[in-house]
């Protein structure tokens, strides 16, 4: 196994040659915490305190990315120890930054590209998965095609011209014209979004302008978030929140500063790939004791993920692995990014396994 | 006494010299009927019947400008029998179509302008009268500064493109864009004018766009009018409407074409000039059987009247005459308009007396 | 073969008893045609005229029912002839009025549903399909779950106060409250309903009050439709719809009259008999030329179907059938209720053979 | 002269009791500063410091209620020096915290009056001024009526329910319903107000909810202000404010908590008091060296004064005196509340010339 350090400000890449000529598929884990202070009470409950926002705040592994890194530490052992079967290669890819860089900081999947490792390993295909609380250990979560959203954020500032509150005519008032862009934004996905293709989500956020009854405020500032399932709908959201808002400010005098931050793209299994891989899934997580398939599929979630970088640029496929013990309500389980989120352990070797398994049957597919 | 016919169409110009030298003042009554049924029983009920919008209606002086022709004719009798007093000239003028002239053709104080009389006849200051069945027999109503509004309208398409309604991001919908074109345009009296000033008013009276519930149309269109007791409100109201309509409707990819008809502008009655002439007023019309003054300060009204088009020349003053008999009460009358409207004959002899006194005491203080 | 006429208006129901005891399979044909006048140059174009919203206007099979028709009474033919071989009963239902019945007459699916079809014949499942241009002969479309939307339509009268355009206040304006209104419910999509589920639109597809440019009118009326791929959404849809109205209007002094007119549910294919089924209409279409699958899976449409009332009651599943001539381009054929839609004939074997197919596949199954 | 201190916290008011008999005139003079650093350079700057908003800031008299004082401690003066010839009493009004209460305290007028001055002393007119600096020295500010505008505050906030940006529907989001409302009591204004009686303005001074940009925020709070000319528009003003809010709120399920807190009423100058006593001020102020009147009719004002709460109780009458040096452009002087509020103190003798007058010419009118 050949490991490199320090890619992406912290993360590794670690490159297995299997015996035999053929592609690499590449595993990820990602490894990053939350500023989150663990409410569980196990033996190894986190007791790393940060600065967050200028108060001390615990840090803990709330999105179980500690889970994925011992997962796929498990699977180089497995593959490790077949690698003289292997038709080709497997790259082990521990990423940092999933959950956000610090503030005008580069990081995750999207550095880690930049950097070059897709140039250097050429993985043909991308394999992840998820931990995640709303379902029974021993369940495995799939969906071909979108199945994770993009997460975009916009930043509209309204600029108008301070003014006493009893003559407005003698200002530009920006309140009324902010008003009218929240209006306008909502008819984007009513009005404008082909929705039977994907669903799409405008939301703001915050509004904020104005300090005092009396005075009429120079600005509104508004923020939101965007998700979509489609990556073309997802640029003409972009256009039309720019285009809505900066025509609406000028209706009344106002100007509109419409800024569009771009975060992860759509998360999208490749349906090819998803099909074939679906046997593999099911091999892995077999049924449960009442003879139901371990394997379904799930609804898309608009949440998102940096995986879905790497799954622009080769196939992809991205799983959830359910981690509340079995017996319990999973949809009653404090949800990943709660202080109170917890795993059940059994659930590693079914993560385990699924990943090496997957590794191990594409190869083997490839080689026919 | 000098008498030209046909001008502004049906128009009568008289002009009377006076035996010495002085200005001309100039004094109006205006002539037009409107298509209403008269339904006050009087000996000389009207009537003529025309056929108005595919139907059969009865014409009468709803609006009592009979009895300004009357009156006039009287003022000129009293005048031309006083000629030799006169410092000055009198020209009286009969103008047709105060109403409005018929769709598509010019008319009324404005075509008479064009036509040049005031170039030809040089009065100095303008007065004219209007019955009014809210005031009582014997009352004068007077008001300083703005008295009538400006009235013009507003004409507003909104083109999108047709599509079916389950299916809206196929086509442009004009429907939300009008709706926010209603509200945009409401924001401007509330926001952008100063209404300390004077007041305005911009109200829509037609949208109409559609024809099925499952087909989004290609138009919207919205028609409005517009109120305004300051010149200068006015011109900006123009403005700020087809901003307002043309940014709101870019907001959302369709396209207003908007149109602003102007009607009459502001009567404005010169402050000097009713200072000047405000004792000749309360001496003709004395004081009432209970000592009050028969002279009133009336507050704005929201009608128009094309005698502002004359004011805009030379300074005006434009009263209102009382009605409604003695001992009933003025503000339960029919109003002008109505086709119970009815006028109280004594009204004639002040009228007549107030016209002719503001003449031939204007002459009189210009001649010292 | 037993038959039964009269059923909802001009229906028609046979029943067909196979040898063998099992359940008994319906399906479907919708008959009636569309007010549309024929341009196709065909030997049997249509030359019948009827009167529609006052003028003469041609019918024809715009929807292709007499196709539906056609290959229904071949798979009775089919059916018939191998009665002896069936485990079970084939109930073959003729349905009217599935372009909707006359105004404020009852009819279609749903009239022979309330007429008791269903209960005297106890269909255990119902099968049906619909050609459809957008497709190429020999294809034919399925989808699991929701495939075609409900289509329901609603119907808001704005009630204010008729007023002069110059002084609203002495009224109530219903059409700023309209406008609200329009962009309130354009609120519910956006904000209101879970649309990552399944799409929902709502769209107004007129509006209408006022006939004048300075008369603030009494009312406003809008109309519009109501899209769903998902019962519950439908109905929430319904819901929200009248409290956005209700109370927007409330805000202003206006009140909303608010209908909501029930249409067609959603047509939702049945997951498991989809499933069940997929192998048969494989076994049936084949494979076209170029080796692709001649089954193919169709997004969802938003338009919508009466079938859905026999899909609440049974499982059902609804599939397309292609109709435009191999080689011609079928996304640039005239669409469905087109004067230019045009059916290739060679379809027809392929509809009668899924029907009389998906028929016996089912029975043989159950009978296993 | 009876003197009684610390009502309305520290008011003072004197009453000086004239030889004969007669009606009592109440003059009244404000007293309190601002938290404004001065930054004129006059040998008696304010040297006092405060804590304001927490902190330190200057206080100065940018009111120039010092100049009240002054002017009616030498008033008092005057008045003392004549009291034989007095036809009546004199009430003197010295008041504190017309600028406000500090929060949650009751003063001014109101309180004054509530703890009985004018029970006690029964003035039958009131007369008051204003030093500003918009004017010149020398000239004196009236207008019949409303003068002042009437300044209430609103504060709205719509209550939602929190929940994740990516799914709306799972929370009640209270941003577009607050812009729905912002947009909402915009139409009060322009719809259902006369504002040809008395024009009004309600203005948003400020909008704030939520604090990032994937969370819709719990609520959303909006203050405002509200000015009238018209004590009964007020009143209809708070309705329709609440009324608004509180149903477009409930269009969208969010619910509105609506507060109207009132400020000081509209100052009304008694017309016929006005009429009246505009004689003495034009005797008082007399010309300019161009000949011109020094007494000018000023436009309304749209900030408001206690002076109001008197003039609910008996006829009032309120003045502008000029306040910038002769030969300067007062419209460009520093305006009242300025840090460069600056006095032309040869305007004393005209305002103390101008309330001693009026209190003795109104006695002596009354006399006869």
């Amino acid at each position: 196994m050949q490991v490199e350090t320090d890619i992406g400000h912290t993360g590794v890449v670690g490159f297995l040659k299997g015996a035999k000529p053929g592609p690499t598929v590449m595993l990820r884990a990602d490894m990053d915490a939350l500023p989150v202070t663990e409410k569980v009470d196990v033996p190894f409950k986190s007791t790393i305190v940060t600065k967050y926002m200028g108060e001390d705040v615990g840090v803990m592994h709330a999105c179980g990315h500690d889970t994925h890194v011992a997962m796929l530490m498990g699977t180089a052992e497995v593959l490790a120890a077949v690698k003289n079967q292997l038709h080709g290669n497997i790259m082990f890819v521990f990423q940092p930054a999933e959950e956000g860089a610090p503030e005008g900081e580069e990081g995750g999947a999207e550095l880690m590209l930049k950097q070059g490792i897709f140039k250097k390993y050429k993985p043909e295909v991308a394999f992840g998965l998820h931990i995640m609380s709303s379902l029974n250990s021993g369940q495995i979560g799939y969906r071909s095609g979108p199945i994770m959203a993009s997460a975009d954020t916009f930043d509209i500032t309204v600029n108008g011209k301070q003014t006493h509150g009893s003559a407005p005519w003698n200002g530009v008032d920006p309140i009324p014209a902010a008003a009218q862009i929240v209006t306008g934004v909502n008819h984007i996905v009513s009005r404008q979004i082909d929705i039977t293709k994907e669903p799409a989500i405008v939301s703001f956020g915050k509004i904020d302008g104005g300090v005092r009854d009396n005075i009429i405020p120079d600005s509104v500032n508004m923020i939101g978030t965007i998700r979509n399932f489609d990556m073309d709908n997802r640029e003409q959201i972009f256009d039309k929140i720019k285009t809505t808002a900066t025509h609406i400010a000028m209706a009344s005098g106002t100007k509109a500063d419409v800024k569009i931050n771009k975060g992860y793209p759509v998360t999208i299994n490749n349906p090819a790939l998803t099909a074939q891989m679906l046997p593999t899934l099911r091999d892995v997580a077999g049924k449960d004791v009442a003879g139901k398939d371990n394997v379904i599929e799930v609804p898309k979630l608009t949440a998102s993920e940096d995986f879905s970088f790497y799954a622009q640029e080769v196939p992809g496929l991205f799983i959830f692995l359910g981690a509340t013990p079995v017996g319990q309500d999973a949809s009653k389980a404090a949800y990943n990014h709660s202080p109170y989120f917890y795993v059940d352990e059994s659930s590693f070797k079914v993560g385990t396994k699924a990943l090496s398994q997957l590794a191990v049957d594409y190869l083997a597919m490839k080689s026919k």
